[in-house]
């Protein structure tokens, strides 16, 4: 069975660059199937890149190996990382984009390929992707070992932000994800919604409904989302809109 | 020859949901073939959906399963379902934008597959593509029949809209769609052109042309475009923007 | 092992337009690879779309079949065009898009298809990516040669606009594209960047950096991208935006 490799990047549509990647990664490892969790990163946000991936990790196959290149230092001496954890395989910069996919998929072994003489000796300064990552996924997709293709390491470099705070009056979080319908999508998850009777956001107390259908139209809700995470949502309209909120909003959940 | 699956929603690009439901269809059918024909379907707009995948329809081989995932009523009890008419197969839910697909491909078998027991049974209330749709498509591209994946129903739900109008001036219709070039897509099509001798919009009576280029540049015509609608264009520019119409301006079929 | 067509269009992503023209190749050649470059070339924009080819070409593994559609005079008697250089193919419209594609890959053979036998009779006059081009392609794909796609012609149609020019003071030459992170890339390359010593743009005078990290956050600089093009960035920022730079901006590449 083809190896699957997804890509999660912040390229954008407009530019060749996803497309570039794909052409190297084929010309390694013709069999790979090539999947697009997202190039609309914002620019440099990792923590964001780390968000997309983790809603999609649970529901691909076995030995899937995710690909993200949202990679800021590109240039410098940053390491660049491949990693297996307990059902997936990664690849991109030691920026902190991967800690929290190893935390999530289980124990993992992690190498730096940054000197791999499995790469290209001869690289841009300023396209990874094409130059480091991309190869370093296919040469994986096509039976090459971590161990061949890079040096193990102990722990790559941690997430640049930290989760919600345990506070008297409740679960501290934020934001993190505002989603195309105008959902917005906090770092509250299923952990904390066990304990939670209500989220407060912009002033308003809102109580933990099952589903979007449960509100009346044009009415803010909040719910346990398809991510498991705890989001904030206006009946067939956008939330972010209405409540003129988004990424880094301060959210309150309100223990039971 | 591997099965294609189409999908058309309303989950835009910086999301992961569509790459989502990718990893699901792989994880049942790893040789499917995956086109996407667009994520961007305006939110909950259902009639843009149907008309996206009807330009697609005849273009696809036989057996190719359309999975179309344009669902406000996610969560609710509404119904879910599978299709297969006389050349292509569908998956979506019963809101209406399937009819018009399964008309357009004829005498077609309809299957209600909510409670099918190949489906997952843990479901989010708020993302049936990945949870119902992705899984039911990728069964039937895996070789499972319509017949154990649901039960017969008579008929689904009709779509929302209703098509032109014939008066005594003649056909009044609409602009359904604004392309990316601003041309203005009509719900005058094929077979309301054969009568037509020019069309009226926004004040303009415009005779229909044969090709972009039977018109000077700068100027505003009609033609009967590449899909079988009534388009109205600006040669290499933005009809959209040169007579500020969009998506519910009024037309008229003006009969020869 | 099975062929690669890569896409590059001005169809965007709202319209099934790319899907369509999946579908057609898909039917044809159902083993083939298809990847995408990008869909969002600006309307019309044959050099844009040139330019995007350009990057993509040498990442390719041999015999990838580039299909190339931006085509404001569809549905005129331009010609269509498909043709072999010495790693690559390609396909698309005769106006003045694949000429510099054609010249980058080496000495190629080139072939006008537009009354090829093997392509359908009935065609419409707007959308020939879809009724000749993707077909075209397709039967590449699948083995049919060049020779009993077309006709052999000399000379294609030469590209709309010019390289940099040489005068006394250095090579004055222009930006020709805005990537997504804000970077102007020029048409300065390898080629010219042996002579330079400093870029000048918009007043400014910029030495040329190695990465972009050797310049400090906030400040613009000046560097040989990975695409082998001088661009202007602005560390962790957009270039386009400081300088209120974008497509024809000029640039003076200053001689050593």
């Amino acid at each position: 069975m083809p190896v699957i490799i997804t890509l999660t990047t912040d390229f954008g549509a407009r530019d060749p660059y996803a497309g570039v990647m794909k052409g190297v990664i084929l010309g390694i490892a013709p069999e790979a199937r090539i999947v697009d969790i997202t190039h609309e990163v914002p620019p440099f946000d990792t923590e964001a890149a780390t968000f997309a991936v983790l809603q999609a990790l649970p529901y691909f196959p076995p030995d899937t190996i995710h690909l993200v290149v949202v990679d800021p230092e590109v240039g410098t001496r940053r390491r660049a990382l491949a990693a297996a954890g307990r059902r997936a395989r990664f690849v991109g910069p030691d920026n902190g984009v991967l800690a929290p996919l190893l935390d999530a998929d289980g124990p993992a072994r992690v190498f730096d390929i940054s000197q791999s003489p499995l790469l290209p000796e001869a690289r841009s300064s300023t396209f990874h992707g094409r130059d480091v990552f991309a190869p370093a996924a296919a040469h994986l997709a096509a039976g090459i070992s971590l161990e061949r293709l890079g040096q193990p390491i102990d722990t790559p470099t941690a997430a640049r932000t930290s989760g919600p705070e345990r506070r008297d009056d409740g679960w501290h979080g934020r934001v993190v994800h505002v989603d195309r319908f105008g959902n917005l999508i906090t770092n509250l998850d299923t952990r904390h919604a066990v304990e939670l009777a209500a989220l407060r956001v912009e002033g308003m107390t809102l109580p933990l409904a099952n589903a979007y259908a449960d509100i009346a139209k044009g009415t803010v809700g909040a719910l346990l989302g398809s991510a498991g995470h705890i989001e904030v949502f206006l009946r067939e309209g956008s939330a972010a809109n209405a409540l003129r909120a988004g990424i880094g909003t301060p959210v309150l959940g309100v223990i039971v």
